[in-house]
């Protein structure tokens, strides 16, 4: 078998004073972090389609990194992009991939002979897993690339669009079943509208349940056990997604009945695009029961698109291993690193240094999220700070036992009510305190 | 009675083509449109708050108009603003105000007095309501610029401001009740959190549908038979707010069983800030059959806070009046001018031309709305490009007669399937063929 | 000669009222506007990168619309391409064209041979220019889309790829002049920084105005008498532009000497995204004397990249317009369509639609733009509004006679100072009324 | 004299591991890094308006901490804040303070009793300065929260407004004369427009070079050695803002001729308002030799408005004490908190968790900005990145002694150029990898 990244040896974990750039310093897999390892936490996830696939172009140029793998016919292309993922999954120690179905084999003229192109890319991936013993995180399909898809999958304007939708999640589904893939994603690239002008929303939002039900029905039928996820966007590429962010998908999961098979695949430049903290999705997520997985990556906030970083963020990582820790860490789900290199990163080793780096900052991430909820002092600051809730009229709200009018009938016998300092500034500097100890 | 804007007499309508810069070129309420008159469809409301009570102070700098009415005394200040507050409603041919609690009347030191003030203010609203023939659009609570309210109402820390809360909102309800309001609106101003350092997010968002029950449950059993509303606002004054946008507050409606007594009262400047077009936010709404009331104002889209312009852009306006006859025209709603004058306009008569040019605005919004309706090529138009559901395998969808193996077996017989154009440019030109016509 | 468009004729000026889509209802080029022909105020140019060669890919999508021109030859193609721009723009009555090297003619492997092909593309566009009357708005250099540039052109770390850019654009000059320009571009699509962890700006800088000073001294050197113009960007693709606003640009020539050959292009949507209106940018350019060209397209101001949509908004137009009027109307650029379909937007016939669009937007800005000038109530507003300084302090403040203790004297005596309303309303208001008058 | 924080005592450098929050883990003011002890470095300053006058009022709330020091009479208030200052710059450590001219004494009626009050606290705080051995960072002079300044002031419409405006800024000069201040400040927050419907601005662009050019001859009249800055800021309150940005503002000086007497005072939160980065306004004065001082705290960059957060993320202290280091440190600036708690932090006592979060935050960014440089490899990575500018074509580009027809010439022999890998993830790395060592 040919060695794609001869450049790039096994990375070992090597401590946090190393010289060494192609070392981890702080994921150390086997290590233990509040009874389960670190490899066992984090879960984490190549992305096929940035890694194996994405060359580097961007809408004002084009690739500037190979991806051809040595052979111009694609399904040979194909084939040496699978060996290539192995082999660096196997180097970087990393235990999970993430896939689309166009991201593992071309597509075809006909349908017919496109998911013939799958079965063989699956028989080959399923070798592959068994040797490398790697698994599948979660497999999705590609509705959004082609063009018949430019008014949308489920919900576009047309019916054959739909329908030919439906016939690729069904495949879809099939590969993540026999791939024995954990999860299911349904990302709605294109789901969501360019213009009012010409759009029915009512329908489409419609359709867009209808889809996701037809999934379940089926992957359910055909022995699927894992979690569905929807990745929520808020745009890009449409002008308007209908996944938005968690809130928006949450509520869409319940009115459709699709939330007791439906969790939610959170990815950070997302959340970020959306208006929101990364921290504010994951702990939306959670506290309504529906935090799965993570897209772990990075946006620039100054930037209004999807710049699909590597993680470097070491406070960001921390708070987002933070919410997967008081969640009971991950069931199913992962860290998936949808992160791409910089289009100036032009050799295939700065793949290697991006994954480094990414995992390095969640395992750091994951040790000092751990250090804060051992600690105990911010827990316990907001149990003090509600403490007002467990007895008197705080009791009696909760249980129900007080109306309105005996809220007022409180207040006017009181006065005027007090509160204390909110104390942010206490909290913060708390936090750096714990992260920055040298 | 004094007369608080000598300068301005009776605005009325004077056709396009006047060169009066104090009349309506626009708004001729007896005026019929779609079978309604025009006053019917617009239910024009004045902001209490803005108009008469705000001093044009801002974060970096005191007021420039003085809204003191004459008086020193807070009471006599209050009375005097309720007279000016007619006047200025009559002048402008505006048939509904919208109030908060502590816009009508100052807190006083105990909750006791304050109510006391809010009586006497009621009273002679009533009389002046009968007087000048008004009525209250809705009323509401100010829970948000007392320091008290510093961590929130419903979403407090402490039991006793969530008691205080809903004390005041009691109150406010009688209000309402009293003055025939036909609405009642929570915007929740510091509904949401600071920092997630201190924050339980789970147990804030348990308290704010608390309230809201209270208050249903409550209102219904005084005879209030109006519409609740929430106000979406993502942010500002509070870092995130709960009610981030029309979509995250239907969510949270359904999710407490609080939609049948709740609908939305949709601003323009928060649905911007929340990274959605107005014309988004409403057609969410309209969707879920929750457009309740709108509050007519413009934001700045290069600027990231809450300006409450006057609004002056008639696309925006079409587009808004589009949403609300595709809704049938407001039930109980109607558009308030959430709105004030620039703090460089310090004139108390600019306040005039600020509404003359919102109420023009909205007036021509409805007509090229009516326009667009009657013309009928949009609607045909979307028709037409859903038409592949009227029949065949989109019929069969729509029915649930089609499986997803049904339409993977339709799509391996098709092959690929077609779709058209968009057509986004010739529709944005066929609009502006309506709307500018001279 | 083959006929690309079958399905679009001449379009023709029908007055407003028509209802045919394939029509002008504003842009009636011979009509006499403030002493010129419409023709003269609007110099309309298509773009030829979007129009002729872009296809409709995203960073999530392949092409939905083919530019092949019926040939599976590239320079074949490019032939074609310019047979059915010129078909274009004389069915669309555009009277100039603006291009990149690269897009009339693909790139090969040897500069030679590049340029070779640039030379029979030359002799081509020359005669058609001559056969169907039409001219060069501007050329450039596509100095951003090939990998060779990904850390910048003349701001790129490498020696040897600033020198290819220099070679570019020496020829992309030559081109320019031989086809007649008036203009030529420096857009700087990388000219800035990934990430400042490797980038030497200042150097960057000093290099950038090292380039832009070769071509003003190779340019001159040649024969071309047009302007230079720099295109004001803040990011995209970059992470961060050097060329970041208006401002910016004319900061950046006067330092390096380059004030006097250079002007600048102005972006609507390059302005959004840098957190200016359009006018702002406009105007910043006007009132230092550097207004030259004019990139008119539209941007989506909720969304955070470069939507290249063809301009609609009427208010844009006016104020645009308003802005060149008052700056006395073109010399040597004029509004080029920088501006592409959606991507949803599948028809070739589209394009047709967008370009009527935009320049029945812009005829109708030019026309309402000379209303509000003739009108002369605006500029008379603001005649009186700075009145204070035509005499007594304010005239001594300007002819330099009143020193600072002087001012505190005058102010000392006069005690405080008043000062009027900024009455924005009202000519917010007073504009509507000249827009809508129907 | 009276404790006016009975609850804080003197706050001291106890070591990174220490539990007691009101103490120093990182500032260690006589500790050596790169020659200077960490005092000469940071220059800390502590600002009067945030500090001593601001009550954590918002635009939707009133304040929620009081600062009347125990007296209702608004002299004996100022007195009172002036002793109030220096016992907590003595208790926190912090060797400067800044302050507007009604910070330190409320505005009278009548400018000569405004300015007796001023002269008044002039001599309290010359004296508290010398009891306490603690100076002044720089004065400015309030030219934007009276209502006589809501068009501007050197920028207004008004000549009275701008006499009065050179009155203060003459006033101010004087007391920063007279307190030894070592800078004088102009940030412009009403210099801008709220719209161009009512704005001439050429000629208010003038008027702000005049304003500026008048203090410069005046302060260089009486005494004033120190330098004078622009603090730029691109809109809030005002709409649009002259100063917009370090680029913008830099272009004003030269414009002017005001850059030998003028450089920059960037603030981080201003800066990404912006749409830069802190670092990239450092490195943009910076490279322009026109870095004076800094406002540090810190924005959200999820927020569109000036939050004035405490800065605490150590990332961003690091770049900003970078850019010091390599700037060769301060001269007559300093790092001057322009941070306020947030208004739900309601203790006096959270402005010192305040300053020490923040005072913390920069110590160590000030470590670790200086580990990054004797490190290295950062520098060396650049060094080598722009290495062919060192010899051959480079070096014959760099000296002049290339024209673009030798640059033709050169890549038409070489061919194709080639260029390496920004290596953006391994740099990131890099830095993480100094940052977190434990």
């Amino acid at each position: 078998m040919k060695d794609f990244y001869p450049e790039v040896g096994k990375i070992r974990y090597e401590g946090a004073a190393t010289d060494n750039p192609l070392a981890f310093r702080h994921y150390n897999p086997e290590a233990l972090i509040a009874g389960r390892t670190m490899r066992e936490h984090l879960r984490f996830a190549m992305s096929y389609w940035h890694t194996m696939v994405a060359e580097g172009s961007d809408m004002f140029g084009v690739g500037t990194v190979s991806k051809k793998y040595g052979s111009s016919d694609p399904m040979q292309q194909a084939r040496h992009k699978a060996l290539a993922a192995f082999e660096l999954m196997d180097k970087l120690d990393l235990d999970y991939y993430c896939f689309h179905d166009r991201d593992i084999a071309p597509e075809a003229d006909h349908l017919a002979e496109t998911n013939k192109r799958l079965d063989e890319m699956a028989s080959l991936l399923a070798e592959l897993q068994k040797e490398y013993g790697k698994k599948v995180l979660w497999g999705t399909a590609n509705l959004f690339s082609h063009p018949r898809y430019r008014h949308g999958a489920a919900t576009a304007c047309s019916a054959d669009v739909f329908a030919f939708a439906a016939a690729q999640v069904k495949k879809a589904l099939e590969l993540t079943v026999q791939l024995h893939g954990a999860g299911y994603v349904f990302w709605g690239g294109r789901e969501g509208y360019e213009t009012l002008l010409n759009t029915n929303m009512a329908f489409e939002l419609d359709n867009l349940a209808r889809l996701m039900r037809m999934a379940v029905d089926y992957g359910r039928s055909i022995g699927f056990q894992g979690d569905f996820y929807v990745e929520p966007k808020p745009k890009e590429p449409t002008k308007h997604q209908y996944d938005f962010d968690a809130t928006a998908v949450i509520g869409f999961l319940r009115q459709y009945g699709l939330d007791k098979d439906f969790k939610l695949n959170i990815e950070a430049n997302h959340a970020t695009l959306a208006g929101h903290s990364f921290q504010h999705e994951l702990r939306t997520a959670r506290v309504n029961g529906m935090l799965g997985s993570i897209d772990a990556n990075q946006g620039d906030q100054l930037l209004g698109w999807d710049t699909d970083q590597f993680p470097t963020n070491v406070y960001e990582a921390t708070w987002c291993m933070f919410e997967v820790l008081k969640d009971g860490g991950f069931k199913l789900g992962g860290l998936n690193f949808d992160a791409k290199t910089r289009r100036a990163s032009s050799n295939l080793a700065d793949i290697f240094h991006g994954y480094i780096a990414g995992m390095d900052t969640f395992a750091l991430g994951l040790k000092l999220a751990d250090r804060v909820i051992r600690d105990g002092r911010l827990d316990r600051f907001i149990q003090e700070r509600y403490a007002s809730w467990q007895e008197g009229i705080g009791k009696r709200i909760l249980d129900g036992t007080a109306t309105i009018s005996d809220l007022e009938a409180y207040v006017l016998v009181k006065g005027d009510v007090a509160t204390g300092s909110g104390h942010q500034e206490y909290l913060e500097n708390l936090i750096n305190q714990m992260m920055f100890t040298g």
